[in-house]
Formats: C-alpha cells, sequence, structure tokens
C-alpha cells in the first residue's frame, strides 16, 4: 500500500489550471471568466435590499429611499426576498423527492424500476400505519407512494415524518406554529405571503422561512432519501474513487451529473450491460467507465460504488479533459455553461427532464416508462462518441484518492453493532456513538454539507475546516459536495484516522471507519435529522443540547439555504461561509442569527474567516459539553 | 335624476391633492412621494436581466459580461424572472381560493359561514359527478369542499375546470402540456425549473409560466370565485355608489381592504347589527359606514352594495381624509405604507391575516372558527376610535358616481333571458349576446382588469380605453381595480349608455345595463373564463375566434402576470400597457408577443402608448370579425 497523503487545494488548482489551459485552445468558457465579468456584484441584490415583486419597481432601499413605493420597508425587503429564496430551495428539494414518489408509483417487477429494499418499505409502512400483513411488496410500494404524494397537497395535517423527532422538538414546531403543512402548501404559501401588499414583518417572514424549511428537511428531502433507499438500495461502506483521475483515457467515459437517481441508476445500469461494452469495444474502446459529478454522483457512489469526478465548480473540468463522450444531466445546479462548453470539444450535452431544460444540448426526455430504452439509447450515444475524440485535446489529470462512501443511517447503526458487545447491550442503536460523545472520546459532530461557491476558494473551507475539526476529536457527516471535496481530499479514506485527535482516531480504528462520514446527497441530509433525533433519544437529551453543529462554509443555492433552516429549526447551530442576501436588514439579520434561537433553540452563524468559522464550531460543541456536563 | 357627467381623472387629481395637502400637516408620506424616491429604476431589473437566484452572484447581463457566472444567458435569466413572476401570481390567487374552500368547509347552519347559494353548489356537485340526491347541503360543502382542496395537491391528473373549456381549448392544453396538473405542484414545479441549475431554454419557462397560469385562472382562482357564491351568494346586479365621497362625516368609516371575503363579509354583518348601530350612536356617531378598497370592495359591492371607496392607488386616501376610524385587511396589495400613515391619523390599521402581517398595525387574527367575534371586536374597535377623529384633519372629497354592479356569469344569462323571446328562443344560454355580436350591433367585447400604477396616470389609460371602446360598441367586462376606475369615473352608471356608440347603445338600453359590466374582484376574471368559453360554444367557434380581447393597461402586480398568462392560453389576445420585466431577452419577449401563437392561438402585445393600445384592440376585435365574416 502506497503512503497515504491528502491531496492538497494547491494541486486541485494545478489541475484545474492545466484543464483551463487545455481549454484555450478551443477558446472555452469557464465560470473563473465569468467570475471576472460578474465583479463587484450589485450591492442592492448582495443586501436583499432591491424589490422586484411587483412592476411598480424595482424599487431599491437607501437612505435618501428608505421604503419602496408601497412603502415597504428594508426589513419587508430582505426578509421577503430571503423567504422567497428559502421557498426555491424547499420547493426544489421537494421536486426532486416527488419524482422519486412518482417512480416508485411505477415500480414494477418487470419493469425499469423494482423495489430494492423491501424491509426499509416495510419500516416506513409500519411507522405510517399502513397495513403490510400478506400484501404484495409491489400493491405495498404503490399505495405508499400515493401517500408520499399527498404530502405534497394533503388539505389538512402536518408531515407525517415530524413524528420521528423528539417530543420535544414536535412540541417546539407545534408551539411555534411551524409544523409543516403540505409541503407544496408552504411553498405557496410562502410565494403568497410574500406578494405585493402581503407580509412585511420580519417575524412573520422568517418563521415562514422556517415552516418552509422544515417541510423540505422532514418533507420531501426525507422521502426523496428513504423511497431512493426503496428503490435503489440502502447504502452501505463500498469503496470508490475521487477526484478527476477517475476519468479513463481509453475508456467511454459517460459522467452523469444532477441529483436524481432515477436516472443515473439506469445509466450505470446499461454501461453495465455486456451488449454495451462489446459495442464500446467494438468502436475502440476498452470499456465503459461512468463517472459522477455533484449529488447524483454521490447517489450512485453511495449505492454503487461508481466514482467521483467532482463536485460542482468542478464540472467545467469533465468536459475540458477533452475526454468526456458524454454529460448526462437530469436535474439542479448544472451550469448552462455545459451547452457552449461542450461544443468547444466532441461532447454531447445530454438534458433529460423537462425540469431542467438548456440550449445547446441534446434533450432525450426520460421517464419512468421508457427510462431503460431512453439510458439505453444515451449510452449508445456516448459510444458512438468515441470516435470523435481529439487526442490532442484529451488531457486528464492523473489525481484521485479513494474514499469509503455509503454511510447511511442504517449503516451507521450496523456499524457501530460491530463494536457493541451483543452479549450486554442492546445492538442496532445509537448507544456507542452517544457513550463516544458522552465520554468525550468524541468531542462532537459537524454536519459539513453545501456547494461550492467561487466567493470561497473552492473547496478550500470544506478540507480546511474538516481537517481542523477532526483533529479536535470532532466527527465529521457529510453531504453533497462537501462529501465529495473531502473525498477527492483524501479525507474518506480511512487512513485518514491519522489526521484525527488520539480519541477519534481510537473511534475510526475500532469501527473500521473514515473520519468524516459520507452520508449521501443533498437530500441526504435528511439522514443526519433521523441521526440527531435518534442520539438525542438515546442521549435522553434535547437536540439542541446536543455537542452538534451544522456547517455549509461553501453554499450558493437556494437549497442550501432551506437546508439551513430546517437544520436550524430542528435545534441545530448552524455556521455559514458565505452571507445570505439579508445583510440588507439588521432585523432579519437579527432574527436569523440569534433572535430565532428564543423559537427553536438553535440560530445561524455567518463568520467569512474559515479559521475563526472552525473556533466558532469548536467552542460551541464545548459549550454545548459544558451545559451537559460531560 | 341630476343630470349625468362623468368624474374626469383631473377631478380624481384635485381631489388627491387636496388629500396630500391634508396629509402634509401631520408629516404624511404617499406614494406620489415615494416614486421620486425610487426613480429612475434600476434597468436590470425593469429588463429581467438580473438574476439572484444563488448567492455566487447576483449576476447582470452586459455586453461585456454575456453570462452569468453558470453560464446562463440573458435568455435564460429574463425568462426564468418572468416564470418567478408567474408563479407568485398563480401561487397567491390560488392561495385566497383554497382559504374560501377551507372557509367552505367550515360551513355550518348555526355558524358564522353559511351556505347562501345551494343551487350553485349542487350544480358544481353535479358538474364534478358528485352524488347530490337526498345530501344534506353542509354535507355536501364539506365533500366538495375536500375535493376542492385537493384540487391543490393531488398527485395526479390535472384541474377538473378544464372541462369547461370548449373541446378545441382542451385538446391545445394537451397537447401543448400546459394543462395545469395540481395548482400548488404547477407553483413548485415553477421554483424549481427555475432553481440554479434547471431551465434555462426560454421555450421551456414560458410554457411552464402559461401552465402555471392555467392553474390559477381555471383552478384556483375559479375555485375562489365559485365557492365564494356558494358561500356569499351569487352577485345579482346591484346599485352602489363609488368614489371617496361615499365615506360620510358623521358616521364611524370602516374600510374594509384586500382580497378575502370571508373577512369584509364578516365585518359587513356586525356593522349591521342593530347592537352595533347603537353603540355608534352611543358614542357620537349617526351610525357605521363600511366601505370598500381594492377587491375586498368588489366582492361586498358585488353582493351587498356596499360602497366603493378607491382602488389600489386611493387607499392611502382613504386615510388622508382624517375621516377613517379603521382600515381592516385581509391580504394582497396593501401597503405596508398604511401602518406609518395611520399613527399620522387616529385611524386603526387592522391586519387579520397570517398570510399578510405588517409592522405598524393592529393584529387580530381572523379565523372561520372565530370570524364572529374577530369582526365585532373590530367593529367595536372602529366605534370606540371615532372619538379620537381630529374634525381640523377631517376632508372627505364629495365626489360619488352611481353605479350597478353585480353581473356574474349568471346574472349576464337571466340579464339575457329578459330580452329573449322564451316563446321561441331557448332561455339560459348566451345565445342574444352571439347574435348580438354575429350581427355586428356589438362590434367585440374586451375584458378590462388589474391594477393602477404609478408608471400610468392613475386610472386614465382604463378610463379612456373605456371611453373609447364603448363608442365603438364594444362592450366591456371589468374586474378588479379597472372596475372600479370605471365605476368611479361613472362608467357603470347605467346612463354611461349615452356616451356608446348606436349599437352598444341600444344593447344597453335593451338590457338595462350599462355598457360597462362589473364582473368582480381579480380572481372573478376565472367568471371571464367561463363567459368566453360559453360564448364560444354556442357560437360553435374557437375562443381565438371570438372578437374579444384582454387589458391590463395600468397593473402591477405579480397576479396580473399570472392572469394575462392564462387569457393568453386560453385564446384571448392580451394587451398590456405596462412593460413586464421581459424586455431585456429578444427570445422570452418574441416568445410572449409572437410565438406562442403557435401553441394557444393568441399572443402578448405591449403598448404604453393608450391611444395606439386602444386603435390596437380595435384592430383586433374588426380582424377577427373579418376572419369569422360576421
Amino acid at each position: 500500500m502506497s503512503e497515504f497523503k491528502l491531496t492538497s487545494v494547491e494541486e486541485f488548482e494545478q489541475a484545474t489550471n492545466e484543464l483551463l489551459e487545455n481549454g484555450a485552445k478551443v477558446g472555452a468558457d469557464a465560470w473563473q471568466f465569468r467570475v471576472k465579468n460578474q465583479t463587484p456584484h450589485c450591492k442592492f441584490g448582495e443586501q436583499g435590499t432591491c424589490c422586484r415583486i411587483c412592476t411598480m419597481g424595482p424599487c431599491r432601499i437607501t437612505p435618501k429611499a428608505p421604503r419602496g413605493i408601497c412603502g415597504c420597508d428594508v426589513h419587508g425587503i430582505v426578509g421577503r426576498n430571503f423567504l422567497r429564496f428559502t421557498a426555491g430551495g424547499s420547493a426544489t428539494h421537494s421536486d426532486h423527492g416527488r419524482e422519486i414518489c412518482h417512480t416508485l408509483h411505477e415500480a414494477d417487477p418487470n419493469g425499469n424500476y423494482k423495489v430494492k429494499d423491501p424491509e426499509k418499505l416495510i419500516r416506513i409502512a409500519k411507522e405510517w400505519g399502513v397495513e403490510t400483513e400478506g400484501k404484495d411488496i409491489y400493491d405495498l410500494a404503490h399505495e405508499m407512494s400515493e401517500l408520499a404524494l399527498l404530502e405534497y397537497g394533503k388539505p389538512f395535517g402536518t408531515q407525517r415524518f415530524l413524528k420521528r423527532a423528539p417530543q420535544h422538538t414536535q412540541e417546539i414546531w407545534e408551539r411555534e406554529e411551524i409544523a409543516p403543512r403540505a409541503i407544496d402548501r408552504e411553498v405557496a404559501c410562502s410565494l403568497h405571503m410574500t406578494h405585493m401588499g402581503c407580509s412585511s414583518l420580519p417575524e412573520a417572514l422568517v418563521r415562514q422561512s422556517l415552516r418552509s424549511g422544515l417541510s423540505d428537511g422532514w418533507g420531501g428531502s426525507m422521502m426523496g432519501t428513504e423511497f431512493s433507499d426503496v428503490l435503489f438500495g440502502t447504502p452501505k461502506p463500498i469503496e470508490t474513487e475521487a477526484n478527476l483521475g477517475v476519468m479513463k483515457e481509453d475508456e467511454v467515459n459517460i459522467i452523469v451529473h444532477g441529483h436524481d437517481p432515477s436516472l443515473s441508476e439506469m445509466i450505470c445500469e446499461y454501461a453495465d450491460d455486456p451488449e454495451m461494452i462489446a459495442y464500446a469495444k467494438e468502436m475502440g474502446a476498452k470499456g465503459i467507465n461512468v463517472a459522477g459529478v455533484c449529488c447524483t454522483s454521490n447517489e450512485v457512489a453511495m449505492r454503487r460504488g461508481v466514482p467521483m469526478a467532482g463536485n460542482f465548480l468542478q464540472q467545467e473540468n469533465v468536459v475540458l479533459t477533452g475526454a468526456c463522450e458524454a454529460i448526462v444531466v437530469d436535474v439542479q445546479c448544472i451550469f448552462p455553461a455545459l451547452g457552449p462548453l461542450s461544443k468547444c470539444f466532441h461532447t454531447k450535452f445530454v438534458t433529460t427532464s423537462p425540469i431542467a431544460q438548456m440550449p445547446d444540448a441534446e434533450y432525450i426526455r426520460f421517464n419512468a416508462k421508457t427510462a431503460g430504452e431512453n439510458a439505453k439509447a444515451i449510452v449508445k450515444m456516448a459510444i458512438e462518441n468515441f470516435k470523435n475524440r481529439k487526442p490532442e485535446l484529451v488531457h486528464i489529470p492523473h489525481m484521485k484518492q479513494k474514499a469509503t462512501v455509503g454511510y447511511s443511517f442504517e449503516s451507521i447503526i450496523k456499524t457501530l453493532d460491530k463494536v457493541t458487545n451483543s452479549q450486554v447491550d442492546q445492538t442496532g442503536t445509537l448507544m456507542p456513538l452517544w457513550q463516544c460523545v458522552a465520554s468525550g472520546v468524541i468531542r462532537g459532530a459537524v454536519a459539513m454539507v453545501g456547494c461550492n461557491n467561487p466567493k470561497v476558494r473552492p473547496d478550500t473551507a470544506h478540507i480546511e475546516l474538516m481537517k481542523k475539526l477532526i483533529a479536535h476529536d470532532v466527527i465529521i457527516v457529510a453531504s453533497g459536495c462537501s462529501a465529495q471535496a473531502a473525498a477527492r481530499a483524501g479525507l474518506m479514506d480511512k487512513r485518514a484516522k491519522d489526521l484525527c485527535g488520539a480519541g477519534l482516531k481510537r473511534v475510526c480504528e475500532l469501527a473500521d471507519i473514515p473520519p468524516v462520514l459520507h452520508m449521501g446527497s443533498c437530500v441526504d441530509i435528511s439522514r443526519m435529522m433521523v441521526l440527531v433525533a435518534e442520539l438525542a433519544k438515546i442521549g435522553n437529551v434535547n437536540i439542541s443540547q446536543l455537542p452538534v453543529v451544522g456547517c455549509a462554509p461553501e453554499w450558493m443555492s437556494e437549497k442550501a439555504v432551506s437546508i439551513g433552516n430546517y437544520v436550524v429549526a430542528t435545534g441545530i447551530d448552524t455556521y455559514l461561509g458565505v452571507e445570505p442576501y439579508v445583510s440588507g436588514s439588521t432585523e432579519v439579520t437579527g432574527l436569523l442569527t440569534n433572535g430565532v434561537r428564543d423559537w427553536v433553540e438553535a440560530a445561524y452563524t455567518v463568520e467569512k474567516d474559515i479559521d475563526k468559522l472552525g473556533d466558532a464550531m469548536l467552542a460551541r460543541i464545548e459549550e454545548k459539553r459544558a451545559a451537559l456536563g460531560v
């Protein structure tokens, strides 16, 4: 086994620079150039003080113009913008979850989509009070999918999964009137509240932001995660590799990018098809290599060990290698830039979802009924494109790390069971984790999540914070682009235990885990919610008492704000490295960073200095420990 | 009977100026001043070329920066902004409709809300295939309300009311994939499509804008209208008065403002209560006078003849009279300015809905179960506030006009029945109207709708266009703030027939109607959809063949764009006097003003010159006539 060494951000950047040089040969644009064109950003937009909600304006708040034409003040405008931003994210995550529920509705033992984890389906059915005895698993799947879809639009009641939270948390949600009703209703209600001439009271707007966020985290996202597991299997620890070096010079490289596993699972199926592999060989390639970008990558890495080519700000890089036969996308976080960029190379840019249609793309509309043939057509298209590669433009940076991924909640429990003395202790619980935390062997946990953002040196915040935290015996659960940053750096290699403090290192060795646990895609932050809920229950404390915080140091999307809101509303302090568009209002900022604590026992901290951000999280963890007396 | 004369816009403005002088005495702010502070508007916002959808930006498109950081071009940015604007409006209208459905669910023979039009409820139940025979009307109401609420969130299928459209129209909606599914789903889907990294193809974005609009007009708004009629009675022609002169110097003036009749109906009930009137007299007033602003005003004017104090840009004027004891608001189009403004006078600014919470207001939370006591508390508060009036600040412009309002679809049919020879012809149809149109006695119809906007001299476009159109024998159906402009000018006085061309004048005389028919509030544009659908059916033509156009000359809200989209998608050319925020994209503009015609047989025209706007509509009507050969 070769010596283990993290890949540094400098090495990432070196590779990126080489790829940009490669792109320069064919006049390729890249985000690095567009950032320059778009800087400096509009201050009104950045501070949230611009209102375009009606056509009397747009209005911008300044000392000389302290109110919009309707009379709305800066706090109302900033608050409305923040709520809309949240609603955008909540709708997006949840609509992804809806697609999964519709796919479950199409599940068929002889069709494209099957029930791969029937036990999980039965477990959720029981949780929802659905009779399972003697029922065909596909009938149950269809029945459950209809109930799940109704969570989006039922006229009465709140989200079913709220009951997973500790009693105390549920009481807070009820008391504060933030227990989410039907998911889509919270979205529509958010738009209504922010319509011209509706709410301008910051408290009301922030409260609805929390509710809309909760409808995502404990509603749409949680259903997305749970039913993805039912359909595609609940992730288990699995070995994979990460970074651009996973692309192969002598194979057909198909990159899957986006979020919805319904597409990528099918692509993976057909890429493994002997007929397709034979066809690839016929076309001069040695095989077919599927690799992922963004959360689609997380999905197939967690379930299949499919390698991870890169995260959000690497998406152009995969094309810039000149070795990408097709980049196949579904929804969210897909640069429209991929259209024109792919034209500079031989790459096919294939869009597949009515939700994400883009110019300069080949649109192969994907749906559950025709998924097999759609996927086959796409794989074929990629294979046939292999011959169009321009060898002089092929440049794959030989840089990758090993990673063990697949730490679903269920896998974490199973991993812990292995270190439990089953003669003495109950298995199937988080008790060993709680004991590690209570004893101080692990000081606490940080949920590292979120995107990249050019406002932060890409991946640096993710990686540096993780290094700092594990050195202080804080275990990391990671998802989304943060997880990929970790994997690419090497922090999901089990050997990264050597970077940990003594306590966490011992835990890693004992449990045979890396110090950064890959919990999945961005919808899978719902897994983390289940984890903290169960940890609080087993420790007999409130969630807000746990030495656990959330952190999105490089976030950029509306989804991230929706996530932040449900994490905070679940009682977990959340640390951001990029400012949301709220700095223009002292009232909204005050609520988010402090006032909401009175409602939900947690709040946001925004800190752009990475080192200070890490210190703040460590301090908070120790504060929580002290308060708990552990 | 005194001689009839329209009130001119100059007279409106004179009254406003006097009120502003009144306000100056107490340092009152007003929209006229804020417009000056906010002008010129941001060009990026006005043209739709600014993107704040993620925190990599904000990005603004310029010749030097033709793409955002993600690579999105100007067409994608403008298109996404347009779709979000539509979704805001669709969600808002539809959520109002949802509230009505929830109120119907609370209907109780002994409660605050009763079923006032059981026949209509039964008619809709039959239309929806619900068994009505032998069913208690309240049981039916509750059953229907649950079905209606499911229209917001049902997992499968499209809107029930689509079936009201002619077959041809339904086929278009199916063919173009714009038949709306669950209302809230279309909203959530719109946000998902416009999330960072989803759709940037203008065709896709505009198509979803039409679908989201249709879910409003043929979904949420239509249910709002229909079930409001069931609860509060279907409007019938009724006499009322309009303009600030309806306020009374010696009575307690309660202004109801907003959109949802659930509130205003209750306020009206209690204002008529002998106990309350006696209390008012005890407090030194001669009685209680309820008057309305905005669409709440339209609702209670149509059903109760409650006078209309003013439309959108008059809302501050009612407070500036110094004679407003309480301005009671529910949702939408309420100036947050009313909070601070009310503090300059003795006026109580009472917010009542969780959807519209504002600073500087008294919040009396209204809900169906406690509506009676809430309303009583508000009326009492207003009465007790009468003594706080400052006589030196009381200035009510003595200016009002008579108006006949209440032309629901059902009333129009009944009105036509009166001119039908029931011995020869079928009654209960639009045949007489079709015959008038086909014969050329009436040249066509224009649906005049929408708001005020300081970008247009207030009310001028509404009034001048109506005068021009009726002079050319074009009948007007009006709603929202447009209807109120007409009423305040005198165009809903039956004597306004003298301003019509000879054909329309004869029709007005024969049918005993004004030339401008008040069809209700902005959600009631759904009534107009039913009207054109039935007219097309009786004439055996497609909707797009009718000599009918829509016009929103002074619009400002997101709702107006949602409306525009469903009117266009229904096959009716729509004329706007204010530019939507799309001029930055030739592709989006091209689609809206032309391209969509290939999909739905109608499109938008934007024309800021009022005179040219009128000419364009007349020309289009004559074109349609010529094509029909009538």
